[in-house]
């Protein structure tokens, strides 16, 4: 995963510092981002906010909002972005929510996730859904999740 | 990996929850803790404290500990690991620290580990030195925590 590496090398040369937040991937967002050697220049920390009862404690995700959804939404990824990037204070924080096996919400197929990265002019988030197994689902999820990192800081603000 | 379904479904059956804590891994524990399907009844989540900043803020590690070894030995891995469980209020909670690359101590070799599994009755550790790649450190050490899990676990007090 070139790209991987380049991000990695980006936010070392800038020096700009990152952190996580992720459910459905359950830590693989964040292996990733550690995956290259130099990358404890630029990770900072991550949350495995796993439990709505997580979400809650460590981000201050409100109740309500998590009992609407499971945890699952855009919302709530941008909210995890918002608030992992100050819990850390870090110059970018990245977030990922979604389903990888069955949801308990009607109106969402398995494999939809939520992404979002945060950064001090705010966030921006996709949706996508991914088809395949549960174990895929996460892994393709959190590589999306690093191409959204790549968009974000190649886009001139 | 049969080990890791046992280890969900037994913990499932005992209505037991774990939660992580970890560095050199980087969220490959806590992948692989939440890799079976029904994992969310026991995994309540985890904290991915890659820097010493973060295992100083969540979890309390004391800076002058965490200078003098930069953040990895023995006595590190079970502090995180009894705090861990205390800040997620799980029956269980493991640690992992290490160094996957270059260490800058300079009694320590490239591979070691340590591991801890703490619960109601205490904490048990393990070190291990693993030899090969920064990947393959990373995940091998994922795997042994995951073993150590099962071995506190499967012994009766």
């Amino acid at each position: 995963m070139a790209k991987l590496k380049n991000l990695v090398f980006y936010l070392r040369v800038k020096k700009l510092t990152i952190s996580s937040a992720e459910s459905v991937s359950g830590g693989y967002l964040s292996y990733l981002l550690t995956k290259t050697p130099g990358s404890s220049k630029v990770f900072r920390g991550g949350l495995i906010v796993y439990s709505p009862q997580s979400k809650n404690k460590l981000l201050r995700i409100p109740n309500q909002l998590l009992n609407k959804t499971q945890g699952v939404s855009e919302n709530i990824s941008i909210l995890l972005a918002k608030r992992t990037k100050q819990f850390f204070k870090t110059d970018l924080a990245v977030s990922l929510v979604g389903f990888a096996s069955t949801p308990a919400q009607k109106d969402i197929k398995v494999g939809t996730v939520f992404m979002a990265v945060a950064d001090r002019k705010g966030a921006i988030t996709k949706k996508i859904i991914i088809k395949g197994n549960r174990d895929y689902v996460r892994k393709k999820a959190s590589i999306s999740a690093i191409e959204l990192i790549c968009k974000r800081i190649a886009t001139p603000r």
